[in-house]
Order: C-alpha cells, then structure tokens, then sequence
C-alpha cells in the first residue's frame, strides 16, 4: 500500500487543531435520539449523523483537517488519493474549497454514484484496476507526474485527527456516554473515536461494527497481527478496506473490540434507521445498529454514542428491496 | 363535517402556552441546510424537520397540545378523532404519553403503514367508507357511545396552535427568514405558520404548496369562497384534506399564497431530498421543495423557512423506483 509521511499517530493537541481548522467548512451534525429504538434495545442512544456531514459522511473531516493543513506552496500543486468512495469525494470537495486541484484514482468496480459525487466536487478521476498494486501503480505515477500532496484515507494523522472529531463533538453534547460504537473498515474512523473518547474518559468502551464477510479488523486484533490481502465480501460498499499499520496499532493500544454481523442483518437495520429516525444512511452506517441489535445484551442499560457515518447510497433500488 | 367546540382561532398567548405544554413530550426538531440546494435554487434554505417529530411529522404538536389540554375529568373519557394518517397516529402517541384511550376512525382507504403506525401505538381503530359522511357518521356514533372529546385534524384552535409551534421554533432559530413555505392540506399547519411568523414579522410571506390534484385550496382563497366535496388525485397522501372553516379564514386573512405543483415534480423533489438532505421524508412534504423549483424565479436571494411536515411512508417501494 503507498504510505503517507504522516506516520505518527495524531496527538490530542492535533485533534483540537482539526476541530479548529475544519470549525468554517464542516457541519457541527446533530444528534439524534429515539424513543422506539430505545426501547426496543433496552439502552440510551445518541446518533451522531455523519450522513448529514458535507458529502454526505464523516470522510469530509479528515479529508478538509488535510487539505486545510498543507502548506500554500505544497497545495497549489494539488491533492491525490486513492479511493472507491467516500473519501474521495470528501478530498474532492475540500480541494473544492480550498481552490486547488484534487485527483483521485479510482478503481473501475467502485460504485457508480460514488465515482459521480466525486466527479459532481471537480476532482479529475483516474481509472485503475481494483487489486491494491494497480490502485498503487496508478498513485504513484500520479505523483511523480504532479507533484500532489497525498492524503490516504485513513492511515494519515491528519486524516485520524479530523474523523476524531466527530466524536470529541458527540462528547460535548452528551458527555456521560460510555460506549462509542462505529463501522470499522480501514480504521481511521474508529481508531480516531478512541483517541478522542480516552481523551474524555478511559473507561468508555470503544467497539467497532464489522461484516463478517470482511473480518479482518476482528482477526487482526484477535491475532495481535495484522492481517492483509483477502477479499472482502459485503454490500458495506465503505467498510471492504483493511487496517493500516497506525489504526491497528492505534486500536490494540486502545482496546477496540470488533463484534461481526452479517449483512441480512445489516440491511434489515437500515431499514430500521429509515423508518424511525427518518434518515438516509448506507448500508455501511447501518452496522452499528445491526450490531446493537445482534449483541444487545451486551448493551442493555448503556449510554452508547453511535456514529452513523455516512448516507451516500444508489436510491434507484434499496437492499430490502427485491431485484426488478 | 364534524365540528370542534374550538371554533375561535388561537391567539399568540395560545401558541406559547402550547408550545410550553409540548416541550415535555415534543422534540425541539433540527434545523438542515443545503449548499448544494442553495446553490441550485440561489436562494437561502432553512429545512425545519418536522420528519424527525415524535411519530414522524408536525402532527404531534397539535394533537399533544390538545390532548394535554384536557381536563382530568374529560381526559380518562379518551380521546376520539378522524384522520387516514399522521394525526391519528399523533393522537394515539399523545394519549399513550398521558395513559388515555384513543380512538381514531379510520377509512378502509388509509395507506397501510399509516393504519399500522395508528395501532403500534395503540389506539382502537374504527374502520368505516371513505366518503366524508361515513367517517362523520362513525366519529358521532362514536362520541355518543364514549363521551370521548373528539380533536380534529385541523380546524381545531388547539391544534392550530401546536402546529404553529413548529414555526415559532424555525424564526427563533433563524429570525431573518423573509419567507416560510408549508404543504397545505386542511391548513392547520400553514395557518399556524402564518400566526407564528406574523407575530414575529408581518413581512413574512407566507406560501402553501398544492399538489395540482387537489387544489380546493389555492381556488378557495383565489375565488373567496370555501370549496368542498371534490375528489383529490394526488399521490401526497397526507393533502387529500380540505380546508376548513377556521383556517380558510386565517390563511385569508394572512394573505396566504398558495401555489400548485403535479405530482412528477414532487417525486423529484423527493428523491433530491432523500439524496441530498438524506432524510426520509413523504411525498407531502417533499412538495415544499418542488414547489421551490417550480417558481424558483419567485424565491431568488430569498431567505426561506421550508416545513418538512411528516416522514412517514411506504419504503417497500419509493416513488421514483419502477412498478416490479
């Protein structure tokens, strides 16, 4: 995987200049109760809404704290990543804002309606194979042709201290949480949840929400090794990458524990999240409820804070729905 | 139709006494913004998610300010109303919330997911036809056999006055709003934003979207005089109503202007919502937004209240997605 020159995990210091730096450009996202949901799961929950973040998912934050932290000279030159989805579109719209271009390598089995709203912010795309060495090739080249400062989409301090402060904001507002519950994938969500609720109190509990057909944050820590190279296999379009040498570690330090649901089980909470709390999300916001639901004798009379990270989504068919 | 004891239309201390009788039961629901929507339209959008309202629309206002207005002596006689929707399920959470009976007539032709939201919260159902003298006959049979106080849907001071909260809270959150737009039905909602914003500004405008098949409204107010007993064709199932009595007079006297849209135009407003605002909302409120686009030229540089009124509707299949 290329890698970023921003090996250092972020500090809180860092994550209080994110919050700062992405204070003019990012919503401050509501959060969300439910009555029926709280009962039928026995405990309190706050759902932050990271749909409702610019974009339409958390990615913006980590995205803008980047692009925002270059230098004039450096970010005249552009911004490159590499991403199927969210991410992309986020470093889209903050290079957007920022003025400068942004390119994104893009490889051709990612969403269509995600390789539009990143096409919608104006970043140029490139196409590659999936498999992680053509999304590298392609990267590379990229950067030595432009000189574009590269922001990866979650093994990046700037980019771990942004995603942290949607949950320093979900703590503001309901300080008495102690469990945070968000979808894993590469991990910068989660590891950026923990850094920013242990900042607040170490003995909140930080669980991560994984699909079992793409269990490599599970097997990894369970393992104490970092597990590369499988194929995922879910409908949670965001969450098929794999840990990075800092979210894993970041993780282990931090006690993340991974719980698995199966995507069945997902898609009939999505349709939970639409009808009660009336929001739009994708499937892979959605596996936090799903594994509330799955385990929820584990949350029974807890206060969790629960990010719903993201609600970009194909609305010609929704996954509840019978294939036409 | 039916009459209501509460034929004097509220007054601004009503308004605030009801607003402080809901706060207990009601949400204070978030106020969105759209920079895509904005930029598209050139105006200035503040949505008022009235979708994200306990029992998923504005219509938990009215009917707990009605029902909490209630003497002890009248409440343990239950409540009875008439609705094929949103305010029946209102009621019924409003009466669950103080422990009284509810019951709410309900014609055969109310949407499913409607009757079924009516008895999850457990109010008694009675069915009866569809055409207005059957569901007056079964209402009165009803409160004869209960001595039930019966709360109207619409033409009903008390639910005016709740409905009126919604706008109360929009203009408190954002003073500067120019313009407040409302889907208008039987009126109790548009009425009451027009008491509320007037009271804060008489400058306000204030525009009730139509759907173009069920324009009793927009011909009422144009020819002077109250239009009943025609037939709606319109897929906005929650603005079949017809305007009565008490709020033709006050959408008259606040110089309401009403302005019609087809159904196309609405389903396409209603997917921009659900893809851009990611809220689930019904067709009935997703009108505002068509309505905005239609007449756009009207709303240029303005600064717009826009009502999402209700969130509740069949997900089995959206309407924008083909018949299977």
């Amino acid at each position: 995987m290329t890698t970023s020159p921003f090996r250092d995990p972020p500090s809180l210091a860092d994550i209080e200049q994110a919050a700062a730096r992405i204070a003019p450009y990012a919503e401050r996202t509501p959060v969300l109760r439910s009555a029926v949901l709280d009962e039928q799961l026995d405990c309190n929950l706050w759902f932050k809404c990271e749909n409702l973040q610019r974009a339409g998912a958390f990615k913006f934050r980590g995205a803008c704290n980047a692009v925002f932290s270059l230098s004039d000279a450096a970010a005249r030159r552009g911004v490159l990543t590499q991403s199927s989805g969210n991410h992309g579109a986020a470093v889209a719209l903050a290079c957007r804002l920022r003025g400068i271009p942004a390119t994104v390598v893009v490889p051709r089995s990612a969403p269509r309606m995600k390789r539009d709203a990143i096409a919608y912010w104006g970043a140029r795309i490139v196409d590659c194979d999936t498999h992680q060495a053509a999304r590298d090739a392609a990267t590379e080249a990229e950067l030595e042709s432009t000189g574009a400062s590269l922001v990866l989409p979650f093994n990046d301090a700037r980019v771990i201290a942004g995603q942290a402060t949607a949950t320093a904001e979900l703590l503001q507002d309901q300080p008495q949480l102690d469990t945070v519950i968000a979808p894993i994938s590469g991990g910068g969500l989660l590891s950026g949840a923990a850094l920013a609720a242990h900042a607040h109190n170490p003995d909140i509990r930080i669980i991560g929400a994984e699909p079992s057909g793409a269990r490599d944050a599970f097997d990894s820590l369970a393992s104490g090794q970092r597990i590369t190279g499988r194929i995922a296999h879910t409908i949670c379009d965001g969450l098929r990458a794999e840990l990075g040498p800092m979210t894993f570690d970041l993780l282990r330090s931090h006690r993340a524990e991974i719980l698995l649901v199966d995507d069945s089980e997902t898609v009939h909470a999505m349709r939970k999240v639409f009808e009660q709390l009336k929001l739009v999300i994708e499937a892979s916001a959605a596996i936090t409820l799903a594994t509330l639901f799955k385990y929820r004798d584990r949350f029974r009379g807890k206060k969790v804070g629960v990010i719903l990270s993201g609600g970009n989504l194909d609305l010609d068919r929704l996954p509840w729905q019978d294939p036409t």
